[in-house]
């Protein structure tokens, strides 16, 4: 019977190989067998402690994966990050998720549409954990989407101030304009613009905790005149502005409200002004991993290019510039994964140790997913018809006086 | 009689006003009726010679005109430029040409695909005219295609250089590398590639005058053994490239033949190359000018960023990086219409009148079109699933030693 129940299990752990495109992982369950492609060296073991486990992941191969691996039925001995990667890059494509997996994808995300009020629960969700936990791995400034690193040595916290400035370069933000923010997190680019170049600016979030968080800030900073934090959606964005600016939410409107962003941002800009989508993308469409859409993100797609200019198109916005930063979306993650791991055990006494597991493979698995190109970070620089269009883009790329960098120079004319 | 035949001028006169907006423009029939919008100076006038221009105009505007101009039916008394720019300004949309335009686009074009034998008729068109005319307003390298201005007083000859180097620098090409170019046009970049970065070029193109011209000019230059022009259409290419380059070619492909151009570039660079797409778009989806696409480029249409990205979403390919270059378009076209203008007579004698008013009013419209922004020029830099992208792109921006520019500089160490 032992060898039977043996040969059982091994043909099922065969199944998930064969899935996944034998990567050099070894699969094994804690009866005893296990399974690993030929050839390779395995990079890490992938272990699971009950065959109910096993049945998930093969039924549904990421859901069952990611909640095996967050309830601590599924470990992976070895480097997490590695095994990952190896997984994605034998993986058949992002649509090879089970049967059952994509017929749920299909019923609750393709017929469910991001209202306001469901748009404010997925918000809640996510965004809503309290300050403390995200202090602990992001940078001083609390920015939760890509840095911009102008070196791969660059420092987390220089990173994210190089992408705020990135941002108002591409921008060519001037002393006494207005802008509106869609989606602004705790705040950081707002008061970055209002204190680095002199912007007004009205920034909008559905998270409760995030605004707090924000107009402490800003009172904190002496900018509460400058900058005003409001507590909801973009659609009730009202009144005109000179630049409509909006760095990570676009993943979590929905292509079905695409139309309704590009009429807000129409509204708020007119015919003369100018602004920038920075999302998460894809080269082709496909569905977000539907355990992130499940247990991280609810609600969210991540567009291709194509995709997102259903929301500039129909105003006749001119795209100016699109540039893809998917490298430094893996290197910022690599910074917060570290982070992260460094505070596990304090957030696993404020959470539990199932949040912990799941917040890690959310992490490593969205850096990987940077790394090898299944996800990419597009920043769109567009503007209204009545706008001109800058000469060239050098002026994105400042000369570094070398006396910014260490020993100091001077000019001498010969 | 005189009377009621004067007010039905009149009437015919306003109707054209009204379709085009009111630009401030005198409508005028040399029998002397005449109409101006109220309030404004008009800018020019526009003098219909016979009653049969100006009710061909009435009925589908942009072709009425443009034959009606060509065959000095129609003149322009002032400045065609500034003419023009008031009325593509006024113009309520593209789309407003007469319903018998609508008509004969949506029959002849939406209906009709460039076959390999279509393509080849298109081209001959228009590229198959002997290079003596061409050499006569384009630059010294014969390049066709929108050139890059690091300044607004750069000239045309260095702005054409600098716009081989900025695609070059884009695709970061290296000695040794292979690159396949649809559609080189008299060969200028094939060879700059060749010649200052070391690459190994097989370029197409389907007219036999520009191929014959191209080749002389690589015998000329001693790069025959590395550059390879091939008298056949990008449907044909075959082999092995680490480089795909297309500068001005999408416009005439048509959006039915994206996904077979995208089939085209994943054969030729695999997973691992990498390419740049060079075109003329929309902001929003709309055909050319009906006029354009009878008389100057049979079978064209200029897709908006959207839409070109049917060739590569299918393929997995990675956008990198797009630039708009419409600016720069516009400042190309001023260049190339004075140098026409300064041999209108020359060319005049050539062919003939109708010739000249033909390529007049195109080079015009056209420097119009890129002006206002109702055409754009986008530069798309994409690289399949395993090249990987570059960390920045600062290095597309090289820093012009003070030395390059006028007085000297050095730099002293204090």
């Amino acid at each position: 019977m032992a060898s039977v129940s043996s040969s059982i299990e091994r043909w099922w752990l065969h199944k998930i190989l064969a899935a996944i495109g034998y990567p050099p992982i070894r699969f094994a369950l804690n009866s005893g067998a296990s399974i690993a492609p030929p050839g390779r060296a395995p990079l890490a073991t992938l272990r699971f402690h009950d065959r109910a486990a096993l049945l998930r992941t093969i039924l549904e191969t990421q859901i069952g994966f990611g909640e095996g691996y967050a309830q601590g039925r599924i470990d992976v001995e070895g480097d997490l990050v590695a095994a990952l990667e190896a997984a994605y890059q034998s993986w058949p494509g992002s649509h090879a998720d089970g049967w059952f997996a994509r017929l749920e994808t299909c019923c609750l995300e393709h017929f469910r549409a991001n209202t306001l009020r469901r748009s404010r629960s997925n918000v809640h969700h996510h965004y809503d954990l309290k300050p403390d936990f995200y202090e602990r791995w992001l940078d001083r400034q609390m920015v939760y989407t890509c840095a911009y690193f102008p070196t791969p040595s660059a420092s987390l916290e220089d990173a994210q101030i190089a992408k705020m400035d990135h941002v108002c370069r591409k921008l060519q933000l001037r002393p006494g304009e207005t802008v509106v923010e869609a989606g602004c997190g705790w705040g950081a680019f707002a008061l970055h613009m209002a204190k680095h170049y002199g912007a007004r600016v009205k920034a909008f979030n559905l998270s409760h905790e995030q605004i707090v968080f924000a107009r402490q800030q800003a009172r904190q900073q002496g900018l509460a005149g400058q900058v005003e934090f409001v507590e909801d959606d973009y659609r009730n964005i009202t009144g005109r502005f000179d630049v409509f600016a909006s760095i990570g939410m676009l993943e979590h409107v929905g292509t079905r409200q695409y139309a309704e962003l590009g009429r807000v941002i129409h509204r708020t800009v007119g015919r003369a002004g100018r602004g920038l989508l920075h999302f998460i993308g894809r080269n082709s469409p496909a569905p977000l991993s539907p355990w992130i859409t499940k247990r991280i993100f609810p609600g969210a797609y991540a567009p291709t290019l194509g995709e997102a200019m259903q929301v500039l198109e129909p105003w006749d916005f001119a795209v100016w510039d699109v540039e893809n930063l998917r490298v430094h979306y893996a290197k910022t993650l690599e910074h917060w994964l570290e982070r992260f791991e460094r505070s596990a055990s304090e957030i696993s006494s404020m959470y539990d140790e199932e949040f912990v597991r799941t917040w890690r493979l959310y992490l490593a698995g969205s850096l990987v997913a940077f790394r090898v190109g299944t996800l990419q970070l597009f920043q769109v620089t567009f503007a209204a018809a009545g706008c001109e269009l800058p000469w060239t883009r050098a002026h994105l790329y400042p000369v570094v006086q070398p006396a910014e960098q260490g020993p100091k120079w001077t000019h001498v004319m010969s």
